[in-house]
């Protein structure tokens, strides 16, 4: 607990599920329907800050959200990054990418190409329910 | 080996050490001089593409390289990151990110901040031979 740290002060996002070490998040990133963080639980500042069987487990919970993402959503690519320049407080993003989404191929950091498609975005945001309860069921085993 | 990818065609950058699963590059990033990619041998799209133990493999190898940043240039924060919008062959981005660099604390795809101080990367640059031996040193313990 790091007391001014946003990420130890509040949850960050739509909680979907809560593990000891870590927590997920579907975090609000307009243009991005299928944005999830992983939030790991202690103030830890860099990857390398972790244990090795601790890097694995937060490694392993990363690939099961990607993977869940990918077999329920089949983006185009799926981006992971942990950057925390403005947070330094150790968590993940996984990004399902879409071909149609408004910066697509360039990064979600960069200057947008195209116009949002919020029809799109909407039929996403609809298929979430059934992909968290995978992703909840799956991270359960972890 | 994939006909047309880049990184199945080319190194992708100045090799630093190569692993019978993957390469490590120094990536010629202007402004960001401590810009280093993991990249994998096969070409693989996704992260979760990888079985378990090549996963593990691949993440204490970046872990390594964040190590070895963090231990001889003290950046102010380790990003990491695989994107492959544009070239969807598996490969990992670790950059040491310095307060004095023109995008910090935004990510290094966004818009930059300053101006760069090309007179501090140069001290940068010369401080890569060592810790490019030690991160040769240890990767070939992996």
């Amino acid at each position: 607990m790091n007391a001014g740290c946003p990420l130890c002060e509040a949850v960050g996002g739509r909680l979907v599920f809560e593990h000891p070490q870590f927590r997920v998040i579907h975090a609000d990133e307009p243009g991005f329907p299928a944005f999830y963080r992983l939030v790991w639980r202690d103030h830890v500042r860099e990857f390398s800050d972790l244990a090795p069987t601790l890097r694995a487990l937060c490694m392993e919970a990363v690939a099961l959200i990607e993977t869940c993402l990918r077999e329920q959503l089949a983006p185009a690519k799926i981006n992971l990054a942990t950057l925390g320049n403005v947070v330094p407080h150790l968590h993940w993003h996984v990004i399902a990418r879409f071909e149609w989404d408004a910066h697509f191929p360039a990064p979600v950091w960069a200057t947008a190409q195209r116009e949002r498609d919020v029809a799109r975005e909407a039929e996403i945001a609809l298929r979430l329910a059934a992909l968290e309860s995978l992703m909840v069921e799956r991270l359960r085993s972890l």
